[in-house]
């Protein structure tokens, strides 16, 4: 089902037909862009307030600006939906975040408008700098360089470091978009946003207004003169004490603003006048997520990406199922360490501004002292972990897989050397799935396994998911030197009865999960639970794999794979991470260091870039899906070796 | 030779007798630790500026607290000397970096006045904070906590997270020290130097206060009593001007300074007083790197570390040799770089902060508008490159292979995924040296081929190290969509006469060193200059292996490893990197891809932290020296392979 744009959008394949409109119509195509938005997320689902809040934003500086030579930099991009369907991609929006379709973020590769592509936050401001500095390079003097960045965003370290030179490369044409919606997916945390909310409400402003007041007020001789006093020195302090002494400023960047975000009238005008002013700058932008929707104005994590929903009612769908469901991974994980943390005082929660999406939530609720949402903040999140763990605190450090990579010297240097016990909860581990590229947990297992230090598991189902989490706060691990990480994917598991009673698991002990003759499959975490199906695909041709699961990547469970190597000359490892250096690696490396030397085929990520698409079909491009599990068996099966 | 200390240090074996003095002796202390230092590192190296300006900072926080109970963490850590000397390592300072002996940086291990172990920069406010928190949770509410950051450090992105952070939790007993003297190993750059440089010259308050007298001088009717009137402002403004809205209280930290951190008195005081104050707060002290060592304070950076020395003139000590030696892969990869830039206009370079280290400071020199010290500011280094690259330039983006540890997920998420050919140099790979683990070089290679579109290589020489350098910046990858890696040791080559004619490199391709027999040694980068000397041992044995240097680890060289795997049966791989995942992984994935059965000993780093030493020293322990790749030959050539 295509979606009818109104008639302004229609007439918009580029923004260079933006910019033919006049003015005046800017409103009317806002308010059609939002409707277009609103029409296709409900049906095709993908995410939805961020992109509500930056309509006029978007709007704007495509007419202001001259798109693609001027060069927009979205950070993190699941706000650009204005922009993509500004930018050429208006048909083929229904494509969006499906196998094959458009990628829910900017990306170089699929227009001239993606200046940079991007996914994780706070990248925009260096990219941006880098593009104006490389721009001056080639005597562009006069290309502008945008990054959008929010409040959220703004708390992740890099873009700090990122003003930081900013503010010392005075000739760049770099505006930084501030965009202040007091939001991450779940509300923004931490100093920085009170600060924005200040200066936006001009507390600091009024502060020193009122000091002076109350000054001249004891000076009672002055009368009315003394309110003129005011009014001139009001004049000239607001220059000073909102522009020239803020953060921004402190840092070198021309401040302006905080204006409003839903103001496309005036945002246009302010976007023409900025082009003429040199250096770099900062637009601070007040907006609200989810912007001209309603229910997305209420509960701004909840429409964050709702999925499909009945865009009259509000009502997000659910599907109904008969029987109970399989819960997921996070509901396990949440859930699970609520309980530990209830008989176990020692424990204490940290998420890096993903409280709803790793169900830390759930704890932050049940113990609000005890669990600590960060802000984007991924190497904070690990070090801070690492120092309370140095107090005896037994830390569970939620990390989706793929914003691990933000935090990995901080594993290696703050946890790992110091022989801290931390446990790292990788939620997100192997292809993230709609969220693409950017977002897949690929590396997670070939960056962890080679620190010392570090045990590196993953639960096959959400029982074990519990007993490695049980393990991990136990004696076993905390009273040791090494820490653990725990990775999990997203969704659901597949055990509908999940609750069951805590066990110890012996640290790298792995499991034979089926007998069987001619090859061995051995996998690591919730993939093992393809080669049921894969072993039904077989049987009728007589075939029967034994498959074990590995349950530990490190340290390896070398009695088991004695066992196997001893017992079969034909083995296929199964992960959801890549080949180079992950676990069919470590698997190869034992055996060429044991002398044993079976056929082995290693199945799992391959060395190229997967895009975006469901789980299972992204496992069945790389051939490990239970087709592509059953397909290598087959292969070895009727190998003859010598 | 042990150094004599001053007759007050003489008494000081731990902070609980430092604190039995007088206040009115630690002028005298102070004098003493300073000597100490100045003696002990003109005899036996190591870090020097750093210590020598805090020497005030650190009696006085171990005098006004009560540590080992209060915690001090120092930030990077090689500012500690003195904080090991008050702390019971007096007697064993002169084996300070050598093997076996302390360590250059605080480490828990070493001394429970170590409260968190560092090396790189930044991690002191996340720590510190854990620690608060972790101490509150346990119902310590007296114990203090300290970090102290050098300006430079507080450049790097994850100290801002932390305080955005702290600004929230109003509970802490975090102090925050700002040891202010404009450094880093090189001076201090970026925006907030100077806000930093401002605010302690009150420039923002003055240009205020100049703002209210213009105002009120054209008030003629006023006269003295207008005087009156602003000196009222005044102190009322003062305290919202510096205090209240300056950057760190922005963050909701309280400001306290700027204070001269070189009066021990005063900053005793200070400390004391603080403790009394609940909440985060921050410290701001003045200080000078090699305060009291006349040379030090003038060439801060060339005093960073200066080697031995003749502490009466400052003279520091050359070795003097008869012959032309070999330079270091750092002036190499320099000089070699300003070559390659004069011929190619696309060229830029970037370092965050080790202009001096890295020898990127040639070309800063050379072509200032075309080479960036972005600070300390790895993750932004990173991004900022890869947005240059997107303007067609030709980026080479040069950072130790341990901090590169900091910009993991840039490299995976805005170079490679974007196909954007970046050319990173990763320098101090390995073994750093006397560094130890928390500047080892370890991972890299693990680290680094696992991403997608990331050429990985080392250079066994100078001249290859120039020839990748001059493949790099080629058509041959810049026309591609592939990012490389060259990675290349601290320290001297082993070529006198290193300026060849630059020639193109085969992507992939690496070469035959030496024809053998039986067994073949593959290695990579310069770890295979040690073959000629294992080689000299085995020959008396009959032993004479082939060599191989594979030059590159991804891609593979893959007609050259058939050839290998079809001559021999025994092979050895040596890389001066982690075992699991690194080069010799790579080797038998494509061996047992290939169904090659060959025995396969790897040498390298091994799975646990290894400490510091000389480079010779640490790879003899690991057994991948001269002596230990003979043995690895002798131990496969007697086996009897079936």
């Amino acid at each position: 089902m295509l979606i009818t744009p109104g008639p302004l959008l229609a007439q918009i394949d580029t923004p260079e037909e933006l910019r033919k409109l006049d003015k005046s119509q800017l409103v009317q195509v806002c308010q059609e862009l939002r409707q277009f938005i609103v029409d296709n997320v409900s049906v095709y689902g993908g995410h939805f307030g961020a992109s509500l809040g930056v309509v006029e934003l978007t709007v704007a500086l495509h007419y202001a600006l001259h798109t693609p030579e001027d060069q927009i930099v979205f950070d993190v991009g699941h706000q650009a939906y204005g922009h993509k369907i500004l930018t050429g991609r208006r048909n083929r929006f229904h494509t969006n975040r499906f196998y094959g379709g458009l990628s829910g973020f900017p990306k170089r590769k699929e227009s001239p408008y993606d200046a940079f592509g991007v996914g994780h936050s706070s990248t925009s401001i260096s990219a941006a700098l880098g593009m104006s500095v490389g721009a001056l390079h080639n005597g562009n003097t006069q290309q502008q360089h945008v990054a959008i960045i929010g409040d959220g965003a703004l708390t992740g370290g890099m873009a700090f470091e990122a003003m930081n030179h900013a503010g010392s490369l005075k000739d760049t044409n770099l505006l930084i978009v501030l965009n202040d919606n007091c939001m991450s997916i779940d509300p923004n945390v931490g100093a920085l946003k009170d600060y924005l909310t200040d200066i936006t409400t001009s507390h600091t402003y009024n502060r020193v207004k009122d000091e002076i007041w109350n000054l001249l007020g004891k000076m009672s001789n002055f009368g009315r003169t003394a309110q003129e006093i005011v009014s001139k020195i009001e004049n000239g302090l607001k220059a000073t004490l909102l522009h020239q002494s803020n953060l921004f400023e402190s840092l070198n960047l021309r401040y302006f603003g905080p204006v409003d975000g839903h103001d496309v009238d005036h945002l246009t005008e302010i976007f023409s006048d900025l082009k003429a002013i040199p250096g770099p700058k900062i637009l601070h932008c007040v907006t609200v997520k989810g912007k001209g929707y309603g229910p997305a104005e209420k509960d701004q994590t909840k429409w964050h990406a709702p999925g499909k929903f009945d865009k009259i009612t509000g009502e997000i769908f659910k599907k109904v199922y008969e029987k109970p469901q399989p819960p997921k991974y996070q509901e396990v994980f949440g859930n699970t360490l609520v309980e530990l943390a209830e008989q176990n005082a020692k424990i204490v929660g940290v998420t890096p501004a993903m409280p709803s999406g790793s169900s830390m939530n759930i704890m932050m609720k049940a113990m609000p002292e005890r669990a600590f949402d960060v802000g984007i903040a991924e190497q904070h999140a690990v070090t801070f972990s690492a120092g309370m763990a140095t107090q005896g605190l037994t830390v569970f450090c939620n990390i989706y897989s793929t914003f691990m990579q933000r935090a990995y010297d901080q594993v290696v240097h703050d946890v790992c050397i110091q022989e801290l016990p931390v446990v790292f909860c990788l939620d997100r581990a192997g292809f993230a799935g709609a969220d693409g590229p950017t977002h897949h947990g690929a590396y997670d297992i070939a960056f962890m396994r080679c620190i010392p230090n570090m045990i590196v598991a993953s639960p096959m189902n959400e029982q074990e998911l519990r007993n490695l989490m049980y393990t991990a706060q136990s004696d076993r691990v905390q009273s040791g030197t090494q820490s653990i990480t725990i990775r999990y994917p997203r969704g659901e598991g597949v055990m509908p009865d999940w609750r069951t009673p805590f066990e110890l698991i012996e640290i790298g002990k792995g499991r034979k999960v089926q007998d069987g003759e001619e090859v061995a499959i051995l996998t690591i975490g919730p993939i093992g639970n393809y080669v049921p199906n894969a072993c039904q695909l077989l049987e009728k041709e007589g075939l029967t794999p034994a498959h074990y699961d590995l349950r530990f990547v490190k340290p390896l469970d070398e009695a088991l794979l004695h066992e196997v190597f001893q017992k079969f000359d034909k083995v296929i490892t199964v992960e959801d991470g890549c080949l180079m250096g992950g676990m069919g690696s470590a698997v190869v490396e034992f055996m060429t260091e044991h002398g044993y030397t079976a056929k082995v085929k290693r199945l799992g990520i391959p060395d190229r870039i997967v895009e975006h698409g469901e789980q299972l079909e992204l496992h069945r491009e790389c051939g490990f899906d239970p087709e592509g599990i059953a397909r290598a068996v087959r292969e070895l099966a009727v190998l003859t070796l010598v």
